[in-house]
């Protein structure tokens, strides 16, 4: 079965991972990168998005979207962990020929969704401002996506609270007002956070043997990474990396690698808790309840790294052959 | 070892039960309750903590306090739990002589520590704005207190999330601005929240055994919560009743009921999850952060609560003897 999806995405080291898994994956069919600031600034995330066509000759679309939050003032691009034009030690090159579509991230994926109603998988695995635009633009595109699958937020689950504050991810604590209007609006969202992708984890020899079985792609991977695993090294004493943005690509794939949660999510919007995430997944009854009335979404609680890991790998040595 | 404590209160069903508690114990000195608007307004707060002091023949000093919360808009007294006056189907009479001291309970509180260095434990069973008051007029009381019992917030230990909202507890939700202020603050602070206080139940059986066998105290403490029992037979779905107030009363009798986690601790402000509690205690480095710097405090994370149900009987049934 083929997935048709528009991945939105802040490219970035780990969504060149997530992009190149997506292009490489035979059951999906990669229809565009719409792009965001967050790891980077929107235009170099926007030239990193071309850069990575031109380079392996993908098909895919590309139409550039926000530049910042809705509301919060921007936090500014992740400069320490994704380097200073979002691909680390890397520096894409202007493109040659490839271009990005006139139209803003929020109106492509409208007129996207209008064309192919019930067709589309929207992936984000940025902050998740081009979508609350899009639903701003037009409310009614809730009933013509197919599902809405988001690497962002955090619950708790196996320890795993936050990165960028003690209770936020990073994707969700960039536009916390973005976020709560994607979680509470009427479509099927999955989301995919640090509860699983700091579970699933590239270590530096998985990513130097990936290096050595695939081609071009798998050098790239493994050149693009260095600078995320100085950060990982230094900061957080880890040898690798974890899995974030390629997990939501993984979900798409094969579900069954995830086990979800169900119940209303909503977001705290500022405060020393801003960008927190939060399901209310039992049916206790409460004097105030502002998760009573929105829609249940799915949470991934529990992810088999292993078979994730193996897909990942598999699957960018397969693409490596064909290439 | 006796405890002098000052209890600052909110009355209540369940403050009924910790004072009753605080007075029986021999180990403990109850010098005052001091009163907060939450469960009943001030007045009728007050009103009940003067008719337990003359029916008991209590040497406790009453002094009122705050009306309403720092800055949030008052949520109203908790009619639906603690009834139309704060005692359930009860409604305290006016009293004979017994008469509230005349300064506002923040600065009796201030007047007392200084007069007893050291030697003084606040344990606070309601809103935190009388504690946030004294802090704010007299910073200098943190280094006069000997500790600081909160019965309040929720960390999600043992699922217990939040009562009045998903992911907030009564009291903090009250009052979120003073409970910030009063857990930041350098002074040792232990928080028993709903983690161990929705541990330990008070079954209705328990509470008809007490009334048979611990006279006129156990005949009030059972007459006192019908109420109570109700709402939670009606909107929770349990016979009996969570021991909330008492437990912080039981940590101050013997801290060894319970096991305490570090870490400081921060209150949500407003939004959705206003008056959630968050505590951080791990290492985790994180680019933005603010629980860093803050005191470390401790949370209740488990009980004993077959031993602490038994304290409560005991002390209760002894008292009832010296009666």
């Amino acid at each position: 079965m083929t997935h048709k999806i528009i991945l939105d995405t802040d490219p970035g080291i780990d969504d060149a991972m997530a992009i190149l898994f997506a292009e490489a994956h035979q059951d999906i069919e990669l229809m565009a990168l719409t792009t965001v600031f967050g790891n980077a600034t929107i235009e170099n995330g926007t030239r990193n998005a071309l850069f990575l066509k031109e380079k392996f000759n993908c098909s895919y679309d590309v139409a550039q979207g926000a530049s910042q939050p809705l509301e919060r003032p921007p936090v500014g691009p992740t400069v320490i962990v994704h380097g200073e034009t979002g691909f680390g030690h890397l520096h894409a090159s202007e493109p040659q020929t490839a271009k990005a579509d006139p139209r803003p991230a929020h109106q492509y994926i409208i007129d996207q969704l209008k064309a192919h109603p019930g067709e589309i998988t929207l992936v984000a695995v940025g902050p998740l401002t081009n979508l609350a635009l899009a639903l701003q633009a037009d409310p009614a595109i809730t009933k013509l996506v197919k599902q809405v699958v988001i690497m962002g937020g955090a619950f708790g689950e196996h320890g795993h609270r936050g990165n960028v504050t003690p209770f936020a991810e990073a994707n969700i604590h960039d536009d916390p007002h973005a976020a709560d209007l994607v979680f509470t609006a009427d479509w099927p969202v999955v989301i995919v956070g640090l509860d699983v992708t700091e579970e699933s984890f590239f270590s530096s020899e998985y990513l130097d043997q990936l290096r050595d079985d695939a081609g071009e792609v798998g050098q790239f991977i493994h050149d693009v990474s260095r600078y995320y695993l100085e950060f990982y090294s230094e900061k957080i004493g880890l040898s690798g990396c974890h899995v974030h943005d390629p997990s939501a690509i993984a979900y798409v794939i094969n579900p069954e690698l995830f086990t979800l949660r169900q119940g209303p999510v909503r977001v705290v919007l500022d405060g020393c808790a801003e960008g927190m995430t939060l399901q209310k997944f039992t049916d206790r009854r409460h004097g105030y309840d502002e998760w009573e009335g929105k829609p249940k979404q799915s949470v991934a609680v529990d992810v088999d790294d292993a078979s994730l890991l193996k897909l990942y790998r598999d699957t960018i040595i397969e693409y490596s052959a064909r290439q």
